[in-house]
């Protein structure tokens, strides 16, 4: 399939990025069931290392495997697959070239108190097993987030340098930012913003809420009448951070309890003009005929 | 589309190689009109390099203009599209993703006497481009075919492990080699046989005449009756000489002088087992609409 | 001896290693009285490091010097020898390809309080040694374990490139886990876990005991009801967290007070799936010839 | 097995290399049908490079698949296997630490007249494909042998810092080498001395005839009555030359033209003390089941 | 003088380092009045760095010169002298070749509370000087001693990668270490071992009192019965922890309050099989009669 008009456009605002990174960008825009369509829906396994593999994958007990996990991705068509090191590595030979893949390049774990990461891949790992792109969290508002921005900064440069882009986990948490706020409307606002000054190929933040936390925020959110009482408004005022929409921004899970209010959620990032979803848990957890059904579902919504 | 029994068997002959290589190797053979059937069509266009632009270009204008030629490679569906330097940067950004470059490495020129090609580009530049492999000359029996074989080893080991496929032309020439025996039969064989030797991922040689030029090989070829009197046959052994057939090898045009002459040979390639041919000038030097035509009509064959 | 199927089904897992990693792994299993049948049983020695000369060899003096310790690895049988830098210098030349090699390369020591190690050696030492692998502890939960993991990455990625293992002593402590946590079922489970996500070829944990430590883990092992009771049942839950099974897992001792549960802990990690025992103090401090026939015993339950 | 008493003082000789190194000589000397004998039979594939595929492989068709040439080495229990990069890749993962590899790093071919060869492999690969040593040639005498020893010195620094071997191929040729001179008595063990002084870890040479190439030379080999009658006196002169025999040397074939000239030679090899012999053609140009009883024959007198 | 028999013996220990160090050992253990003996007085002055010029030298003025101290060093016949790089350059040139030196690479002083030291040479410096080799101090037990003992990795692999020997200064403070402990006997046995298990050459380690510090070890030289009870039982023990004796270990003065006793000091030494002793302040702060005569029988007992 040839690219469509939709794509070209998309790849039209990544100017001065490299031709790699734009035909690594159009490899995932142009994979899958959404293939052309401007939307992603993207796998993410990193709650291995984040909750422990029983919270994980003890619901679904076949996702220990990690083949389980790229056939997932592959029989789902979904647009890509994200994940640490180990899981890419224990797969990439037999499903080489099958799905564009996320080297996640760091990951933090529920033992360590701290709001910080380890660095847990490089940039020639992505390059060695094939990957798309690579990905990274920080957590802005934390005593390391200065320091995991610097680091976002090195592996940025290194990887768009070799035509890898740079999926951002902008999650902010700590400092100021109260643990209502890490979901709130100005945080998540500023959440994208931060990450696509910082030269992120694709955000990735939370859907946010009506919740406005920071005191100096509220009057200009007031001011400026910023429409934020349905979730398809505050996704526009994302769009809007995210360089009026020319930064291509994904959303995960917001407070849903059930299949019909994420799907609700997914229409509301669809409205708001988003460019889709990750979806992990929702669907690994799930047996593999109700996460396919789910993915699809959640990709017609999008389509 | 997900790739076939017949890439993935593929696949498995380069084993040892990394899953960043084999992505892109898959890239190139499902991509185009040849996706999944493990034969490849690929558009080369050196020629500005070897023979001067008027000779390349003049008999078809448009073609002076590289945005063209990745048109031509587009809209015809051929599987990759290989060029030095400059002509895979003028147009790299504006057809980002739609089809799979290869940087060719080295060049030579008309106006220089050597048996030589210079370095035109780096393993840096493909990766900017977002190239999945880089292409290579070397001239074996020629004064330079030492030095040569020496650069191809240090480009391949940089290519490699970054997962760029390397294509090796391999052209012999000079040293004992008559003018005849460029094309002769043992001599493709062992040209076949030192790009593998070397590591090469695609083997590029030229469609073997029935001449036998080393008078060391001549007894054998009689002795072990060795079949070569028809270019199926011809073909059928190179790819023996190319490991028992598990490493990829694309032929360039023969003595062709017509459509009819050139469609013949690409059944003998495809009868004998060969991977698919090279068209260059055959496409580029004739109007648009008759290039598609004909690359069609080549692909048809192999599909 | 020849490659058995066991070990050929072993191999395949580690997709996308370099033949070197495979071959050196290869000489691991194929190594002892357990060739070949997928088990190992490795002595390592670091205690002098760990608790000091005299808590490590004065119950058995000979063990002072080095080579007993590379003799009792080689008269054993074991698969394998594992050691900081100077233990295995003194005698490296001596027993030159005697028995597999792995060069620990971080060492912590009882003098110091904090939770982390330093790195006493180098993979180039490794290399110069004839080393199949290297080992490296991290402390998850930690103050220094994001460090650690970081400084894992680092080396990980410079041994593999050169076809060495990397055995990662996953040993989890501080942080959120309590004391008795250290060796808690879920605890475990994690840090086998978090091993293999880092590219681990071998992991080395605690044999667990039925104690959950985490708050957020206990509901979902209550409600996936994960069978815990009996030492067997978990250890096949290690394994379930280590990739479904398809990473190395070698086990050091539990609370064995003697040999008879010694012995029975070796059955339990056997009848669970588990691939070996790392057993260290329970050989080197006994006599060599009572060191010799536990080690038997031990083996003949794998074997 | 454990080390032979034999096999410990022929590591003895090599004072002063790595563990490393001492542990790869072990693996090549402990493995196949002649571990622990001190004598190796290597099979060598390099003809593809030096005659072309037909010459090489036409007599047994089977032989043109890189897998076929690991099953003969593997099956017929040989010390070792010794290949450019190529076929050594194309096996390294399928049959990853069922035999001792050397990868040859340089390689000449019949199309150029000059006595040189190109380096077409790198320490490097030989790492990640897991060999033992590498193997070069240097041609003593020719306008390039200055050339290729400075390339050996560079290559064997690398190759043994990594713990690997070193195997020199020693073929003069040109510069005041008479055609039969190549076998020359003198030239023999003149090229084997220089392979030694170079650092060789094992020496390759051809098998002497009674001939005295160097006028300078004879008056030295008449003066001192260095017995040169027979083939066996002619080898206990060679290991002479070999550092009184402290280096290890294997012969390749002579002037034999049947089996029973062969085995002759090897009996003559065996009797003067030589370490063994390299057979290429003579194994792998028969039938896999004639190649085996030959082979078997060869280590039988070794043995 | 030719070496004798005990220092080829030391020597042998020695095994896997190179030809180069062995023979920079060699120098060290064959200069002086203990020539051949496998014993060795080494001169070290850093007590300038460590307690400032005024309380090192004002009690013997003349020793403020540096070339005072290279004469002392040369006439009264000791093995080696070690000190800072400003000492060892003033004097390197007019006394080259004379006594081996050793530079000492890092340095504390008083001025600093932390338990650390500063890296005042470098590997380069002890070459450029022709010294035999370097010298480190580590602190076990410190905040800083996992830097240190990476630092010594580091600086113990340039420096033996030039054949210089790395002598470690082990000197246990902080962390779980009491005033006391210092020197208890536990702890200095502990700090040999982990010198010995970091590489060191040569241990350089405080005579150790009868006091246990750690109630960790307690038990453990209860119930062994260590013997402990006289200065040369408890040296041997150290030695035990220095691989069973295989490393060298030179001891610096104890509680000696008077020549008699420091002479004390150096018979339980000797007696317990210690390697020597390092002898500063007793020395250059005596007359230079008086050193001399001091040293002189301090090595009549060793000879």
């Amino acid at each position: 399939m040839l690219r469509t008009q939709t794509v070209r456009n998309i790849l039209s605002w990544y100017e001065g990025e490299t031709p790699g990174l734009k035909s690594n960008l159009s490899r995932l825009l142009m994979h899958g069931r959404l293939a052309g369509t401007g939307r992603v829906v993207i796998l993410p396994v990193d709650q291995g290392f984040e909750h422990g593999p029983a919270r994980s994958f003890a619901a679904n007990p076949v996702a220990y495997d990690p083949h389980y996990l790229y056939e997932l991705a592959i029989d789902s068509g979904v647009s890509g697959y994200a994940a640490p090191l180990g899981l890419l590595e224990q797969g990439a030979d037999t499903f080489a070239g099958e799905v564009p893949l996320i080297l996640k390049l760091n990951s933090g774990n529920s033992l360590v108190g701290a709001q910080d990461q380890a660095l847990t891949g490089k940039v020639e790992d992505a390059m060695r097993l094939g990957c798309v792109g690579v990905g990274f969290t920080i957590y802005p508002g934390s005593d390391s987030s200065y320091d995991m921005m610097e680091e976002l900064r090195e592996i940025s440069l290194q990887a768009k340098s070799r035509g890898l882009m740079t999926v951002v986990w902008s999650y902010p948490r700590g400092g100021k930012v109260s643990k209502e706020g890490e979901t709130g409307f100005d945080i998540i606002a500023y959440a994208a913003h931060m990450a696509a000054l910082m030269g992120a190929t694709i955000i990735k933040v939370k859907l946010p809420t009506a919740h406005i936390d920071l005191d100096a925020a509220r009057s200009t959110y007031e001011k400026a009448q910023i429409p934020g009482t349905n979730a398809a408004d505050r996704v526009r005022h994302i769009m809007q951070a995210a360089f009026a929409g020319k930064r291509l921004v994904v959303f995960s899970g917001g407070a849903a309890k059930n299949t019909d209010e994420l799907l609700e959620e997914v229409r509301a990032i669809r409205e708001g003009g988003g460019n889709g979803s990750i979806i992990g848990r929702n669907s690994f957890q799930r047996s593999k005929a109700e996460a396919i059904a789910l993915l699809n579902q959640v990709m017609d919504i999008y389509a």
